[in-house]
């Protein structure tokens, strides 16, 4: 029952990259604005920012074991994923995980409970995002799974997922649509692109998505 | 029923811009401790600050065409307030919409659901206070109306009511009452300099404001 | 009922300078993992730091007068602690209070409330931690007491207590366990610097902790 | 600044009364979906239904005194509506108060802070909606103000407003909208006959409300 | 995109009456304490008591169009689980919608959002969890999905599972495993029987379970 | 460090019933505003009271081994007061521990996390007070401390200290003041008796309490 899988499939590494150049917005929107995590999670320092492949851990609350297990799985590239079995703040996630995971070729951490030693993992530049900042101490007592599919934070994360996450917070996306999202969230930057610069000119959104008509025809009076 | 009021009356501009040099917290006090929105709405980087004229915004949750209406609305010097119908943290306000503010003279926005594209906006350097950051999308769907009186975050605001907002919130003033309030703000930031400095040198508040006579008939034992 | 107590014991001021270099998280599991207040007190900018012997104030809901009466009570080295007598978020303390706790050597404040002018407590360089950021005004009609044991924040605070804080939040130490919570803090600090290395360097967790034999005894399965 | 309206017009009794028949829901939907105060409002006990006109009370937070002030400007059919000036949770509302209204013809309250003695308020049958319970106490020092137009709970309350409130939660209706309110509720209601007995015939709403066409425009799929 | 799964397996009717009679924590329990809906999801009354298979609706905020097509999909002895995009609170179900579920045979209804018309509904005997009360009006404007998988409270739903719910919450129970969960469910509530009687008679569950053992070896001591 | 007190003092029987009696909004003026626990305490039926000695017990996040252990120590008249380390809502107590509780003569339970089988605990009549319900379970593998002072819910509790409890919520009373307590909460009760009459017979509490004079002298303004 509590499983530690070994051996999972990740999406292409230059996807990802490219995945996390488009940014939390932009991938949402690009995929169907699905897959966002709830907005209680934020980055622990501004400018935070992460593209990476999801090793997950499903633990116990107040219980940070499985992080030590999930950390052997990572492998260059990917970065930690935790929900806790219920709500819990403590401070799951430290500097000396944060220093292994980061020696291990980790890109940064999930955690849907509290983080501790945001100073020094800050001063890494380890990108983390967390439900809370709380230093509450926690035990190594009751095992979990690592690499099993969990929800963190209301969005389903499956080992392997691609976790794209900045200022905005973070978002997932399935290990095997992140070759076509990522194709249509560069149509999307391309075409704001565009946009931007005529909204940057002055034109009106109205004009330029053409809204008049339509919002004429819902009703909408000028008075 | 859904309308977009054209013409507005606005505070004078110079009485604007100095309620801005206030700050919320002179302006608050100066007005009799009211027109404060809840603590929820915070700037999305530390040093924002803003005075502007009200656009006031009403909208379905998830939904944020009256944005886009209300953009046209504004004028130099002009900030849009957005209440949502139901309680919704959706990011209504990215970077598209504040280059677009930003192109009209609009000098900031007060969002009381979700903002998106928090890097692009920091690095406009356009003010927004919002209740949440979260990329989650929305539609185009429902008519709601522009430049209504409307409750955001607690506070009653009406179109053209000025908008004082800093690291310490948000507070609405009363068009009609502006120039008044500033009077009073800056009687009190005169008199706060005086006291500034008499604390500053070591003097106690409980001697500077007489206060021992007042704790000592209310019953203050000292042990 | 309402009293203020004049004469408090503090900590050896070298323990509690000792203590504030530690940290909260290593002085918080060096003493066994309790005193920390919940995770809602955060500093009002990043990087804030502290250690400070506590003045205590208990204070009825929007009325901040025994701050006035606490700040009298403030030595060399010593922090403001408050609590409210039931929930609140208001303003109790902004940059007058703050201008005078800096004169009379305070080193910072914990506000289970709200507190104001940030960004001028900012400039100051004074560390604060409080429930909210809220400019909303206060009163000074009710006593309350300075220097009798509070709960602040979940946290059991008496007169004296040692506070440590920075950005992973606040911690309260009793004042007599001072020096033997510093003593394990040190021992603990010294056996993690090892750890930090080996960690770095690329080892892993499970290895250096020895935590394979007890994951399998407990049923980890690796698959 | 601090004042009580004594003289304030009231809706017609026999609107207020059929608005309470009709309730919350649809007397919400019947007013274009606004008015609905937040949905932390509360009745204290399952059941409770009221319609009456709305005394408002503006108070300081943890002091009821303007609740006292208020009950003098009760009439026969009228409802006591009060906002807090800063969030509260004290126990603003107990037993005596509800005696005391109860004894001047009031119907009920409606708190945004909280209320105590809810066993004895149950047992007199006297409806209340509120934030909060809890018997915290209250004091009777700092001025507020009645029957001026407040903001409870989101919504916007102006004296003699018609205050509908049942186990859905609380709805404000604009005096001088009550007849035309109540006039498109009775058609809403009437309305809603004919169809829940059609739906209790096991049609589907599907085809009563002629939906199909629509959903199969906007794209929906069956599979 | 927006889909609607018409053919669904479901569980043995037996086997989910069952599990009804179990309840939701020894379900909870049975399963390997997995599938617990958080805990905001409370019944609008008390006592109300369900096990039925689940049919899942996924829907933007504010717009329950998607519960109208859910309804079709009823089949006796099922129950409508509606998660929406983004968190929303307003009134999706009310008493029309009751009436019709009811009409197909339906059990009840799992809405983490909010419900209204909450007297007529509990005057049905419907029994419905939901976030929030909430009266507040929806719309029919934007499509979602029924009948695909869906992430409500925190917990993976899948159209076919098992949703056991009471008093205590709401639970999820694969439609695969349900068989193996009563069985072992019908155990634990063998077990118990027993316990429950020795713990009634006054024998102490350090004897019943053989604690004591275990504590004093972890150092536990009695003073 | 883990420790069970076996002997402690507590209040005299006849104190304990008569506080009672008072319920927890007297109780908790007549000691002057204190002891109150946060409004998030709640009973799991209407109408729940109790009296009792508080065993207390704190324990670790999703752990309710110290329970058992603690349950050990109730004599009759007792009830059982649990705090956990951490912010946690699991089901730490349901209708085994409540049989047990109520077998050793137990009167009940306070509990800041949540309960489960809230039906049967109903049934069996056993008051018990939470902060959530939540079936989620819970483990046994880490020590706590029975009988040593704790926060729970914002409140200190010291074993022997009297809880009252009822629908209002629950107030602490220290072990040593109860009888004072209880001599000033009769004369709060006789006093409100008196009050109680005159407010039904229709005086006004501004009369009564003779408000009018202090009113006008605030400035209070009559329009």
């Amino acid at each position: 029952m509590n499983i530690v899988v070994q051996n999972i499939e990740r999406a292409d590494e230059a996807v990802i990259e490219d995945l996390g150049e488009c940014g939390v917005a932009t991938v949402h929107e690009a995929q169907g604005r699905k897959g966002h995590m709830a907005s209680c999670m934020r980055p622990i320092f501004p400018g935070a920012r992460m593209a990476a492949s999801a090793i997950t851990a499903l633990a116990p609350p107040g219980d940070n074991w499985m992080l030590h297990v999930a950390i052997e799985q990572v492998k260059e590239g990917d970065a930690v994923v935790l929900a806790p079995t219920s709500p819990n703040e403590d401070g799951y996630f430290g500097d000396l995980l944060a220093t292994s995971l980061k020696a291990r070729g980790g890109k940064g951490a999930v955690i849907e409970t509290g983080v501790r030693d945001v100073r020094e993992i800050t001063e890494m530049g380890l990108p983390v995002w967390s439900k809370a900042i709380f230093a509450q101490g926690t035990i190594k007592e009751t095992l979990g799974s690592v690499n099993v599919p969990i929800v963190c934070a209301g969005a389903r994360v499956e080992p392997g997922d691609v976790i794209v996450a900045d200022d905005d917070g973070v978002c997932v996306v399935r290990r095997e649509d992140a070759p076509e999202v990522l194709e249509k969230a560069r149509m999307r930057m391309a075409a704001e692109e565009e946009k931007r610069k005529r909204l940057a000119a002055g034109e009106l959104s109205l004009d330029l998505y053409g809204m008049r008509k339509r919002l004429a025809e819902k009703g909408l009076k000028y008075v």
